[in-house]
């Protein structure tokens, strides 16, 4: 079957073949089925989907266009986490180090700022030093010594995913579950894992606006990397507002290490520790499971000192070293011009301003000022009166008048408080969907 | 607005602008637009479709990209048919010179064979010496000089829709009523015509397999040529069984050539004349329009010589010249197996028949042998018995049985005779859609 007759079938609603689909990734990869069928090919799994089969095979082929992590030697189970994105989403930087602690090998490969959102590796990169290039190799080795790392891709890593994704950003064809699943388990898989947690985020300042979208991108996500054989939980987060009180990139690392000292935010904590403790328990290393306890145990890593410890340590083995808190831009307060109850906020339009005010980039290779950001000053739910700073923007005074009054615009102000959702509102485990509350 | 925004538009169904239309077109036709954009443009367009106002904007923008014919100083009627193609289509080789006897100037640009169905320019080239190679101003100086020309596209015609029919042709985009609209009509409405007719063919050996599809194009052809000034009507005509006898190449000429002298098959002749009808109507030289009248007028074109005579010079201009009819491969009759009715043929592989009797092209720049084909000795309605010939074919021995089974296969033969279909099964006239019935 030729390469028009694989896009008609598809355009048709047709269900493609474990063998057309490996052929396509083949000669894909290797530039011999040219971009524009691709492209044709993209749009119409836009509009008609690919069922289960389809989307396990389109991943397992993108994941075998390159190579996989092998920890032979490493009796450590292989975690790790990913997010789908969301603003002052800086979980991973505590995340890592803290499995570390707790037994864990964490090869992190992380991204760099997509959207309204911010990524890891820039965040990282404010650290002095830091060094997020680091081939295959010198991951496995700091894996063997220390057991984590944060480091961006390498070309051997799903190059397939690498050619399709730069493709689908220029053609409109980003937002569709099956691509977006292969695009996330085709790197992550890569990494050789024991176990996957993924936060699947959903709200203003997501990529899904609706929790219904979120939740049909989870069951996708877990269904087709369960079936590649890693056991897999998405946790479904409330994204209508930052996580904790910083959005930007050295504002973010120094929350961060406040969460890694036993202090920072209470939503940053808990859900570093719920994520913590579904990924152990996937693990199958604590037998009876028991959730209290392991979150007890969490929760004492970080009061104890031993998640910072393996955070400076992984500091260390990447080319940084931390003294103290980094510097930022001096802080500006927003005031609130109204009182009453903040019942809603506009997070992707923080993430804007951030990127506008340098902590990310509007083309590529754009230099950022790390030092640049949004503390948060109150929460959805609270009641504010006129007069009172809702945020501080950290930037230079002209930088601040330019972005006050999006950043007054974003945060709606009502006369009534807001029903407030809990953080975590929904659990995937392979083929089982609850809800469960926070209370 | 950038180029990928324009895509998701389009993709999330929303309509494009003029001005967004005319920017895809002009950045396609120059270069500057990737062929994976505009291939997932196309498949987007293909899943939502396009508005009035869109497919309007694309057919005048594509047919803008390229240069139009201008006829000032020639005084008769510029008038032209296009048919979207069908098995034994022989049509323009009659109606050409037959409009240009009543005093029409016709500037054919015609194709060649596409898909099952062959091509007007390839039928012609069985004549020897028969030129379809033409500048636009050799094209200028025969229609002054004799009043028609059939030749083939020059680059300067559409080259927006030469590049785009490329480019749908592999990446599975050919069959969207939009995108064929603008195609079709960018290239006829570059012959800067005053009327236009259009013989849209459903049933087995046409692209639209229904009169529902078939319908739905000519509504779309005939508004969009109106909508930019060019007086348009459109007939739904049977495509279920071959035009005529004859299937191939130079039987194909032959058969012409009987019915531009008075003879030949009548289903030939009916069409023709009833086309040749619908032109002389909207051309507005024939007040008050009488439309028996007219066709008395076209049957007596015919038959009087004078449509052979215009016939002639269009070939002697072109480089060619009838002294008989061209020879053809010899006869092997095709027997039926049993009695009864015909009551289907499948007309499409009629055509792949043909193709692979050498008649026809299986890859790019192939050469044709002219002189194979089929001759059709019966037709859907007609009782037949065990033993008659169906059909002869005109090839070797080897090739022969090779085909005959196919051949016998492609027609159906029934205890009961069908409902006969009329050849002319409806009319689109700007606005207006009636059915019409030949009785």
């Amino acid at each position: 079957m030729n390469l028009v007759e694989i896009i008609a079938r598809k355009r048709d609603g047709i269900a493609l073949s474990d063998r057309q689909i490996s052929e396509l990734i083949r000669t894909f990869t290797d530039g011999s089925l040219p971009d524009y069928q691709m492209a044709a090919l993209a749009m119409a799994i836009y509009f008609q989907g690919m069922d289960r089969d389809e989307v396990v095979s389109l991943t397992r082929n993108m994941l075998e266009s390159g190579e996989v992590f092998n920890w032979t030697g490493i009796d450590r189970p292989v975690v790790d986490k990913h997010s789908t994105g969301g603003i002052g989403d800086k979980i991973s930087i505590v995340l890592a180090p803290l499995l570390a602690a707790a037994g864990m090998a964490v090869p992190m490969i992380s991204g760099r700022g997509l959207g309204a959102t911010g990524g890891t590796l820039d965040k990282l990169e404010s650290i002095p030093g830091f060094n997020v290039n680091l081939s295959m190799e010198a991951i496995r080795k700091q894996i063997k010594d220390i057991g984590c790392v944060i480091a961006g891709a390498t070309k051997q890593i799903a190059p397939a995913d690498q050619r399709l994704y730069a493709l689908r950003d220029v053609t409109a064809t980003v937002p569709s579950i099956p691509l977006i699943t292969s695009s996330i388990l085709s790197k992550k898989l890569a990494e050789g894992l024991d176990a996957l947690v993924l936060d699947v985020k959903f709200g203003s300042g997501a990529f899904m606006k609706s929790p219904e979208k979120a939740m049909a991108l989870a069951r996708s996500l877990v269904m087709v990397a369960c079936q590649l054989g890693v056991p897999t939980t998405a946790m479904l987060t409330d994204m209508n507002q930052p996580n904790g009180r910083m959005v930007g990139n050295a504002n973010e690392v120094n929350e961060s290490v406040e969460v890694l000292t036993g202090g920072g935010p209470q939503d940053v904590r808990n859900l570093t520790i719920e994520l913590a403790t579904a990924i152990h328990a996937m693990t199958g290393v604590e037998v009876p499971f028991d959730a209290a306890q392991l979150k007890a145990k969490y929760s004492k890593l970080l009061d104890g000192g031993e998640a910072m410890e393996n955070f400076e340590r992984m500091l260390h083995a990447q080319g940084a070293c931390w003294t103290r808190p980094l510097d930022c831009e001096p802080a500006h307060p927003v005031i609130a011009k109204r009182e009453g109850w903040i019942v809603e906020m506009d997070a992707e339009q923080l993430g804007w301003i951030v990127i506008d005010l340098g902590g990310g980039r509007t083309r590529l290779g754009d230099r950022l000022n790390h030092a640049t950001g949004i503390e948060m000053c109150s929460r959805i739910g609270d009641q504010v009166v006129n007069g009172q700073p809702l945020a501080n923007l950290l930037c230079n005074r002209n930088d601040f008048r330019k972005v006050n009054q999006r950043l007054l615009d974003a945060i709606r102000i009502g006369e009534e408080p807001p029903e407030t959702l809990p953080l975590i509102a929904g659990l995937v485990t392979n083929e089982n969907t609850w809800t469960i509350r926070n209370d």
